[in-house]
């Protein structure tokens, strides 16, 4: 009889609890992570009045929230093994339902992973535009978008997570060892949304993209490529499609979430980031730029609710955890809170000490990019954790300095010279993540003008400069935005040879110009030299001021020297090797790359126009 | 008998004194220096053979050079009371002659002279272009330039000390706390030496400015004024008319000594003053904006050379406490080695520790500049012991911010604003020095086309920064290059009314346009204004994001707040104040500087065209 009625509430609870619970974020949680105090957020009908018990473990605080609907369990896992275990849901002492939570295995060596370095050169693509493998997945019935067009710039076009598998072999070879997709969870937003910045289910892979296993797969078969996924994260909004948006736990879930409850349109962030820094900003320009929304349609997460704060971080975990990244690219880093910005990324680097993240601050201004970086000695005391920041400054500097015809007092070269003196303000020089365009500027080729000597100078400085290089898809086969310069649809054009029936296609060099083929394989050349170089990835510069309209920059390690040089004469210069005599490299054999001829270094150098890199490796 | 020997022994001794010592720097020394070890450097033919004893205090070296000419005798003064020392000259231990040396007795508290602050306003003149008031010494035969031509910008025009003395009441009516004569020691150069910045002999005042008792005069009657004296100094080099070029001490005295000494002409300096901080600096680099000569008619000092560093450091030391000076500018600051200033600022700032010193780094990159200020936790570990830089940064950011019609992302008064916010990079903003222009830069009048509104706008701005203001002489007059923008002699053209017969006359207000007199009285205005009001002075700033083409910043000191508006909409502006709720200024009595107005701070302002300053204080 006493096992009926066990049997018989069990029952109960189970189809209570399926009545219940509609979410539990994070899904499941592993054993043994220093992070071992979670926070688990629990969603579903009038949640809010169970009192709840665990089978394991110590929950140390239940806070019921302000809809009535969530319920937020904090728990202390440590010392508990890989198992699953129980959460009772309980009235009046009585277990009404009962919740299966699991903490699985960890990944063996999970803490040690190795993130990007100086050593990596990465490939940035925008999923949705790089290849779509699996057609199947292009429209999805349950999501509010559901227009396909590769005709319409901000439609969705149907590349997919497959796709980016399909193709590892493409990204391998062309010498890259770190791939940054733009974000591929849910973006259920009416549209626009191919573009992933939009998130609303930030435990949920678009099923547009794929599913989570094809996340897995992705990082699986790039690390046996020994090319490390980046994962691309947004901290500051989510999308206006989010869940929770008609259910939201907080008054203070949201920045202006009064204005967003009474019907009206939040203020739109100033994107005065100087805020952050400026020791006179006032509150109101502060508030106007944090609190503001990025865009009506991404509102504002309130990270100064220790709730959201928490959920976020334990959300970065959960996916370097479960999907093994070897490192976060972090969206739109200055407009969070700052404090929690140093928790965030403290907390994940506390987790994996050799992890990487990379932070954007699109700033011009390196005192502002500087700020950021991990080991900055700040006026505030700030210390922000991020290991990475995107150069942005140096960005500027190479296409001012290769467009300027005139060789002058600060112009041209000098502006690329001069920038990288800079660097002196930067706690880690090499681990600042320099790029000459991104998903969000208009293509490189665009910037500087269709010249392809000029975008081969482009190249050799990302690569050969001491930094973290960065180079976006397409950049390879010249792909411009001409018609509408920094269009953002434009901007992120389809790869060819992404699509099946595609007449060109980059893959199999089917359909591209002498020029584009001449300078993918300049491209591939260049990265494949980087990734045998440890004098490009992690040795010592040194450079000399601009003269006669050239710019030598040197990288050094050990026995190793490559000298980058750009020529932007029209005629061959002679060049006195006696300015370099300091680097003592009389008798030096050195190679070309670009001829594969040798020679001695000695007194003098023929330099064509141009760009050299003339390495002395065997 | 005996004493008849003794007797001629002394008349020999004299003679021989007489006939050797040519000079003796520093000519004389003070009792009770903290930098009271010090080195003389005696000359005259042969003295390098000589031992030499002294009659108080202890030498603790003395050098030979490399000329026979010189002897560098260090002298620990310490405990010596005012008196004057005998040192004997020997040869074979008897005494050939004797030099007598005068520890003189400190004035009251010269140890803490009080150096200028924000809380002054410092009027930059160019001695030779204010006023001459002693016609006789507009040409000095004994100097190689003899040329008097008022109609020749490179010419002597006459200026000289007495000149400034007699227009004290001038300086001091404008609302001026400090005066910063560019240089007044001897430029005994065969042409273009007005500007005083080819120094030929650093203990002597120019004849043609005036003698020391003068300048002594100089900085007493402004003292009384109230008025602080900046004295203009310049370690980097020397003229080439110098005196001791004829016969350098040491081999190295010089930077690319042996080139001159051969015949040759030294390389010129490349200028590329990143060298001082750019990790990646070659040594070739380095050397060739280091000790390179700024122009070929000034030799480029080797303070890596102790002697001369000492020499130096000294002579600094030696014009602070003989004229009583409340400041020094050191000109072309990052030219001379880095070591040496470090040294040569800390000495002065421990001997004087309420002392400012200002150094001139011409960098429109405030991460350069702000490396000098003392306090900044740079990478290498340098500490400058410099308490006060040159703004160029805000410089070049308020004539673009003022001249840019388009008020937009990054523009117009927006990169004032964001200039200001670089601030928290600076370890005590207030002691930068701001500027609209100076002696080496076209005009502010000529850089903003003439216009007077924006001018106003510019010397508000300056006047009311969290800053140490600087005014160029004749600004006040809207003085002007246009006919050859950024010309040197141009630039420095003669103050009206500083020569006798001068139709106009600034001092008397004769002549000047209406525009001029306008401009000249709100000048005045502002500056007094200044010198009574705490929140300019050293009051806490707050500013907000520009908005609708106007710009608020406010300073605010205990009850007192100072408001500065610039707008540049052309039509009157209705500001609703609730941007300002945090100042809580509800119900605050504020004055309106230009028009006397009074009005209470309420819900809305109306702002006319142009630029205000509104003050709380009674």
């Amino acid at each position: 009889m006493k096992k009926l009625i066990v049997f018989s509430l069990f029952v109960f609870a189970s189809i209570q609890a399926f009545a219940q619970i509609e979410r539990v974020e994070p899904p499941h949680w592993w054993a043994d992570m220093k992070y071992h105090e979670i926070e688990l957020m629990f969603y579903g009908e009038n949640l809010g009045d169970y009192k709840v018990d665990v089978s394991d473990g110590e929950i140390t605080s239940v806070a019921s929230a302000d809809s009535p609907n969530y319920l937020f369990v904090t728990w202390n896992t440590k010392g508990i093994s890989t198992k699953t275990v129980e959460f009772d849901f309980k009235k009046k002492r009585k277990t009404l339902f009962t919740h299966q939570f699991e903490l699985k295995k960890r990944t063996d060596n999970s803490a040690e992973r190795q993130g990007f370095t100086s050593e990596d050169a990465i490939y940035l693509i925008t999923p949705d535009r790089f290849a779509n493998a699996n057609p199947d997945n292009d429209i999805v019935e349950e999501m509010r978008e559901k227009k396909l067009d590769r005709a319409d710039d901000y439609a969705r076009h149907g590349g997919d997570i497959q796709g980016i598998i399909q193709h590892l072999d493409y990204v391998e070879d062309m010498g890259f060892t770190a791939l940054w997709p733009s974000p591929l969870l849910e973006n259920d937003m009416d549209e626009a949304s191919y573009h992933g910045y939009a998130i609303t289910d930030f435990y949920r892979v678009d099923p547009r993209f794929g599913t989570l296993e094809e996340y897995k797969e992705l990082v699986e078969k790039a690390n046996e490529k020994e090319v490390k996924i980046i994962m691309d994260m947004v901290a500051n909004h989510c999308g206006s499609g989010h869940w929770w948006m008609e259910d939201l736990p907080f008054s203070n879930w949201l920045n202006y979430q009064e204005l967003y409850e009474g019907g009206k349109e939040a203020p739109n962030s100033s994107h005065k980031r100087t805020v952050n820094q400026d020791p006179y900003a006032s509150d109101y320009d502060t508030d106007m730029m944090k609190k503001g929304w990025f865009v009506q349609t991404m509102p504002d997460l309130n990270q100064k609710n220790k709730f959201m704060a928490r959920y976020l971080i334990q959300n970065s975990l959960w996916w370097v955890e479960e999907l093994g990244l070897q490192g976060i690219r972090q969206d739109t880093y200055p407009y969070p809170d700052k404090q929690f910005l140093s928790d965030w990324a403290g907390t994940i680097m506390e987790e994996y000490p050799n992890f990487n993240i990379v932070g954007e601050e699109w700033s011009y201004n390196p005192l502002i990019v500087g700020y950021w970086q991990d080991g900055q000695q700040n006026f505030d005391g700030y210390q922000s954790n991020l290991k990475s920041v995107m150069d942005f400054p140096m960005q500027g500097a190479i296409i001012n300095g290769l467009k300027e015809d005139e060789e002058s007092w600060g112009n041209g070269l000098t502006k690329i010279y001069e920038a990288l003196a800079n660097d002196f303000y930067y706690p880690n020089p090499l681990d600042v993540m320099v790029f000459a365009d991104n998903h969000d500027k208009s293509r490189i080729f665009t910037q500087l003008d269709g010249d392809i000597e000029l975008n081969k100078m482009a190249m050799a400085l990302l690569l050969s400069l001491p930094r973290t290089p960065q180079i976006y898809y397409g950049t390879e086969i010249l792909m411009e935005d001409f018609d509408n310069p920094g269009d953002h649809g434009l901007i992120r054009t389809d790869f060819p040879g992404g699509w099946e029936g595609d007449e060109v296609n980059v893959f199999t060099e089917t359909g591209l110009s002498p020029e584009q083929l001449d300078f993918k394989h300049y491209l591939r050349d260049l990265l494949k030299f980087r990734k045998s170089s440890k004098a490009l990835q992690i040795g010592k510069a040194k450079h000399f001021e601009p003269f006669d309209g050239m710019y030598f920059l040197f990288r050094i390690h050990e026995e190793e020297v490559v000298l980058t040089v750009i020529n932007k004469n029209e005629v061959a210069q002679q060049v006195d090797l006696k300015r370099f005599a300091e680097l003592k490299l009389n008798g030096k054999k050195f190679i070309d790359l670009g001829s594969g001829h040798s020679f001695i270094w000695k007194e003098d150098l023929e330099l064509n126009h141009g760009v050299h890199l003339f390495t002395s490796k065997k």
